[in-house]
């Protein structure tokens, strides 16, 4: 006998639209950073294929709502600030939808959708991902280690990837992935880890310090071989009136 | 006698949705620059009011396809390469949607709507924009003189030039807004109306060439009081791949 999967039974498959919008979808790519690895957050249907988390949008629930709750309903994590960054909407991302069992043929189900992309970058340590009652795991998977995905879920993995690179030119971050107090080859391997290449140590040092959002620590870091390094902190009011206003150094 | 709209007709009315798809709708943001002008493209509605040019998505369409089909029907605009920026999908954006007169109550234009922005910039002596049957006007208007618009178009004006003006800093902008040749205050000037704010000459002229997207001319700028001013071309194979990959000088 088929499981009955509760989110899937038969009224959601045949009304369903009355309850969501029709046509549109979210879907969230979550980047996990630890000890300079970066990984991205995978959910397995039960005896079916990988796919990022997503879901549908209330009729009255705006779409960051809707991907916030969409998130914490499918892998159980709460208070993760989603940003927006792009919309996936070629007729042909439906082609492959039929890997998704859904049992009910012609419903708003099989429509096309256009799904709305949602990413974020959390130290996963932190968080303690479930799967949901449709899926048989969620786990983080290496960024060079992704399985196949339905649709066109590693298109959207990838804008994601984009994005983020993008961002961080841009807005800062570390705050809540790295410790309070950490050196600047610490910060600069962060970077490194996200943006996927090295970089040049002095350049880095000297574009971090000119964003004015550090500061340098009397203390110094003991135990280490030679030259103790500088310690520093985020200065967190100028870190958060740079991600509202963007970083010093841009035009 | 009430003028007869030809595309709001009644099957359009009652039946649009078996063409388009519901709860999606394409705005876009046309930027002109000219002379040291920046202005935005507007239609006004036959007694209504000031709006983004926008539309539907076909059910076979993509939302890329969408927004340039609408922006040509809407505006007489071809060949305008439009870059999505954001999805607006607040409930309460419908509330004001009852400024435009339908007439018909119930139907699928009277339901909820996600808008997916699209923008462009583009030399607005080169563009000729014509309104549509919809529309009595169609107007580059001055960004310090923007009009009420309807519903929250207003606020999607605002992240597009949020959007353009994050977007030069880490791709080109120029080509085929200045002439062929050029000075570097030129270029400084055009960087300066779209960031709507006096840049340093010094680090301008720095920043530019480490992009190296730029080729110095032997020829200089004559009839110049002083000292003539180097000209300047874009060399266009290092222009088209920083469009691709990025400007130089991030990360």
């Amino acid at each position: 006998m088929k499981e009955q999967i509760p989110e899937l039974d038969s009224h959601f498959l045949k009304k369903g639209h009355e309850t969501y919008l029709r046509h549109i979808s979210v879907d969230c790519v979550i980047f996990g950073f630890h000890e300079n690895e970066l990984k991205v957050l995978l959910l397995k249907w039960k005896k079916g294929p990988w796919c990022l988390p997503g879901g549908f949008v209330r009729r009255e629930e705006s779409l960051q709502d809707s991907a916030t709750r969409t998130l914490q309903e499918r892998t159980g994590l709460k208070n993760i600030f989603l940003q927006q960054f792009h919309a996936f909407g070629d007729p042909q991302r439906e082609k492959k939808k039929s890997e998704i069992n859904h049992d009910q043929k012609g419903g708003w189900l099989q429509e096309r959708f256009v799904t709305i992309g949602y990413y974020a970058l959390v130290e996963f340590s932190y968080v303690k991902p479930l799967p949901d009652a449709l899926s048989e795991t969620c786990e983080w998977c290496d960024l060079n280690e992704i399985p196949t995905l339905i649709m066109d879920h590693r298109q959207i993995l990838e804008k994601a990837l984009e994005a983020l690179r993008l961002h961080i030119n841009y807005h800062p971050v570390g705050y809540n992935l790295l410790p309070n107090r950490f050196t600047m080859p610490q910060l600069q391997k962060l970077y490194e880890t996200i943006l996927g290449k090295k970089l040049d140590r002095r350049n880095f040092q000297r574009k971090m310090l000119a964003y004015q959002i550090l500061k340098r620590l009397k203390e110094r870091k003991h135990g280490v071989a030679y030259k103790s390094p500088y310690l520093y902190s985020f200065d967190l009011q100028k870190y958060h009136t740079a991600l509202k206003e963007g970083l010093k150094g841009g035009w």
